[in-house]
């Protein structure tokens, strides 16, 4: 069924469960001769690790990834790469006594429907650990998209009625402008604002939904193919494979419904003796092939399910009881926040498919 | 690539141009048992073919699909069921002076860009002529869901500002109003509002974006896979395939991010001795995994592309040129009322492979 | 289930029943830029077509095949290739009293419990008629293995215990001596015997099997892939899935298994600056990989099941009954024989993914 | 590319080189509900593993392989299952000085020219060492066999001109004489003729060829799919995916070809009330899928590259050089014999898919 693989060519398959031994990924199909080392990898997972800040979880997992394979004398060989991320701070007692129970906005239920078991630790494979993996994975991809000059961006673009305003910088002072902030947003004021909605989300034991954004540097021409390989397929599939997502839309999105085409059809003109785009409604492709404009997207993440306040459900057997979360349990009120590098991630895989793939569109 | 090919085991290929002789669809993977005749199909293609009213391109397909094979004495065998429908109606000469013009919100660039060659007569493969094939073949997964009780309807929800309340009809009944309303929107106000919409739209020779919506009946559960196959990734790719399309979001989509958890998680409960879900803001899965709760999702079009108004643009070249659709040319006001059937169909698609798909979930 | 589909990257499906209305391939994945018309694809047909001697089946067919996508002004655009191919000179009728009937060699009797259906008429779906859509798919990728001056010849090797000498041609002396031959044998005294046999089995109502060879023009280093995508397991798996085969050997083959390490590994030398490889027992791959020699293979065809003589059988529902095909059927005494261009075509399908999948090995 | 991945639905990827830290294997697709434990995987690991007597390759390796995932409290979820083997007893030091020089009858030349960079060391991913994860996988898929009362055994044999005869047994008692056996023969005779052919070959330094042959119990009709997934198709790829491999046959194999119709087309007869089939040249498939009767298949090996004579050869550049291995090498002497229980893994693998895949034929 391959449900746990993502990609044509450059391909992942992550397995794992959140309280198991261990979480990893096998990465097929990357091309020889890339420079990669575990320390690359380790950068990126701190950057997606919980207990940097109050806003996050306070599970402290310090991720240290393990290279198995496919990486010789430095390099990139061709063959699979095997990353393996141990599991630590893992206590699963404290899941024993609520393991019948049916938790609300959880997936247990349709787990153990479907599956007729369930490794209820943790919420297993069901569990958003499983994309460490995907973080790992997009260190090597971004490899890849480097040899072309791409580069991504993803931030926190709106949490509850907070939305933040872009800073028009340049792509790598936008970058690091995110990662300083302890919410991952590059807007200062909208940033304090977020800032204050989880602390009274904490306070009340809520949990807030919120929008990641991501934006590339400008792609080449030609990336994605016709029909239901379309780049924005790949990335909307991408996207809405990661826990908690509701919607994904590209460039004007769903604000193009309001739009009339003489304003939204983005016009080609010759700038300097080269064929340019003068607006980016498109988001950076027509007909699912890229134009050569970035490539800009938008994530939304329903509020967090795991929330202190007590919720009525049944168990499994169908008898009611209420829910009500361990007083210390961990939980990040807004899961967009750390869904940020992870979206990086996602669009990265999804690229450094598209570039290999394009390379069989001609003789 | 298989970039024209969708599904795992209920797998559609589909080929041809806008402008060629015909276009066809290869269903692999249908389940043998299945009656099906060239006359159901016929029927659903009507309903996506234009000229149906003002408000549709007037272009005049009365489509015929042949069934070439997969179907013996009015029984599916197993086989791949071949379907060919001939273009008719086909005058390429008027694309002949503007076939050099880069067509803003076109896929020419791309597609030239991409490929070096490109079928220029009437958006070749590019087309929203495609979608016919995914309509025929929707029919034969419309069928399999019927073994389980599985309907599907899709609607007009919204168009420029003007949005439509969704009755609260037992599931044929929707469908037929939907059917009946010129502009496929079952909400009579709406659907009036829309009209004068469009008609304006057309005295200016400008176009309008707009929603789609579709809900399904209860699912059985378990449909959907974890991780990468996740119900809703499936359905975001389906949708963000389709021509136009800018943006997908299930169940609350982007409105989860003004909402809270403790509002947002739907809560289980029993009903007369069965576990049900007193909400449904996930839209009808858990962890990409169907509840058994109706699926219910959006997808946001933008303003149709071809329009009457003069619009700047340059050639392959780069000189600059002004682009005029030659008077009489046809176009949509509004590519989302089309889209209603064909929403419907894609999602048919990949319930129909998440069917069988699930049957290999347990022992 | 995509059980009608071959290949990654350039990656064919295939449709349609031996007596239903016309067969076809769809072909996905095949770069822009190959010249391609149906004459050329004729021509390939002629070679497979029956009927043209008496040692292979007297069913007339001459086949047009008609390219229905995918060529724009003569020249591949990136599109899928639709070619359709009419089925002619199609009786049924002969089939009707033999359809509850368990045919000896062949598959009803696999297919009718497998599917509960099965389209009788001329073996339906399991009929050699399906090989047609490769021998016309074969053209397509022996256009693209021409831009790295692949060329691949097929050819009688055994019938019975008759087996050829292979002359010592150039490739293209090779190829035009095998379809000069009226059993496609290049060696004339092998042939004249061939020819013996086969008239003594038409006499005698009965059957033989046969051996078909291919070998290719030196290859590029480096096709095929690693572990399960090795070149041979390929070239096995497109082998084994033709009509009437039961045995894939490649190089040396089963005759390895009686010689020594020492004789059996080809020695590396370097011959005028260049290394060479100065035997080929391996038969061009190691490790799965292409190692620039000649790609040689072997595949064994059992006697045709279709025989004249009468079969003791039972009906599908175990009632004893002699089989006795009506007299004029049609049948080929040594399958084998018409195989020959169609194992030639499968290598070229083999060999135009590989080349493309190889794109992706290196940055 | 996935070309570490076998399988369809019950689908594995591969990883590790061999004097990396460790091989293993990623199995998706498993139904949930299946007992599974780590000694199970042990006692299968112990039968592929070198030193067990002086006719395998002496190198001590005891393996442990630790499951990471998709097993929750001894059963399957559904979930990936993560197997990792460490690699012990590893020395790489003394590929050092050979590890320029293009090893006759190895991959390191291909690999090279292909990818443009080789892990050397005891012949990184293209090392048998891989094979160690389908046994382990295979353990899995025979769990899922046993669902269905199938079984699989396999045995050597031919090893030069030494075929052994086939004891009629039931299957439990010939796969136990099988692993009885020093040679995994389960025909004494042929056994003894065996090391003596191989402790003279041991005494030259030199290698012996091998055929391996397997059988199954009766299996459930219809397994295998038309035309592209052929069970004797996918048999093929994954036998001829095994290192060393020269040759596939099924049932009848190459010997078909001397044979006639009227005597290879295996008769219908009514036994008991039941269809049955009174002889099996077909090997157990018609129209490659499953008739009922046992799959039986033979898989020819080349004699062992790695040899202790000296060869003679060139290093990459060109230059010539004498290949000798250092005293004490590790070798077989013939790779037949460790093949044995790795061509029982590669048929299970292959069952355990069609078994998925067949779940999906009918409504």
């Amino acid at each position: 069924m391959a449900s746990n693989s993502f990609g044509t060519i450059f391909r992942i398959t992550t397995w794992g469960e959140s309280h198991g031994k261990a979480v990893g990924v096998v990465i097929d199909g990357c091309p020889a001769g890339l420079h990669l080392n575990e320390a690359e990898i380790h950068e990126a997972l701190t950057l997606r690790a919980p207990g940097r800040s109050i806003y996050t979880s306070p599970r402290k997992e310090s991720d240290r990834a393990e290279i198995l394979s496919g990486v010789f004398e430095g390099m990139t060989t061709g063959a699979p790469i095997s990353i393996l991320i141990p599991n630590q701070d893992v206590d699963s007692s404290k899941y024993e006594p609520i393991k019948d129970l049916l938790r609300p906005g959880h997936a247990n239920f349709t787990y153990l429907k479907k599956f007729g078991v369930f490794d209820y630790r943790g919420g297993g494979r069901s569990s958003a650990r499983e994309t460490v993996c995907r973080v790992a994975a997009g260190v090597v991809a971004k490899k890849l998209l480097a040899q072309d000059a791409i580069e991504i961006a993803a931030y926190l673009k709106q949490v509850g009625n907070v939305e933040a305003s872009i800073p028009d910088h340049d792509h790598d002072t936008l970058r690091s402008t995110v990662y300083q902030s302890p919410v991952y947003c590059p807007d200062a004021t909208a940033a304090s604002a977020v800032m204050t909605l989880l602390e009274k989300a904490l306070v009340e034991g809520d949990s807030l939904g919120g929008v990641v954004e991501f934006r590339t540097t400008s792609l080449p021409i030609g990336l994605g193919d016709p029909v239901y390989e379309k780049l924005e397929a790949k990335l909307a599939s991408a996207m809405m494979s990661l826990p908690a997502t509701k919607g994904f839309e590209i460039g004007s999105g769903f604000s193009a419904v309001e739009m009339k085409g003489s304003t939204h059809n983005d016009q080609f003109a010759n700038k300097q003796g080269k064929i340019e785009i003068t607006s980016n409604y498109a988001g950076g492709t027509l007909g699912g092939i890229s134009t050569g404009m970035p490539i800009i997207g938008r994530v939304a993440f329903k509020p967090t399910s795991s929330i202190m306040l007590s919720q009525k459900t049944v168990n499994t057997k169908g008898k009611a009881f209420t829910f009500q979360l361990p007083p210390g349990s961990r939980h990040d009120p807004c899961v967009a926040i750390r869904a940020v590098p992870i979206v990086e991630a996602m669009v990265a895989l999804v690229l450094a498919d598209a570039i290999l793939l394009n390379r069989c569109a001609r003789l």
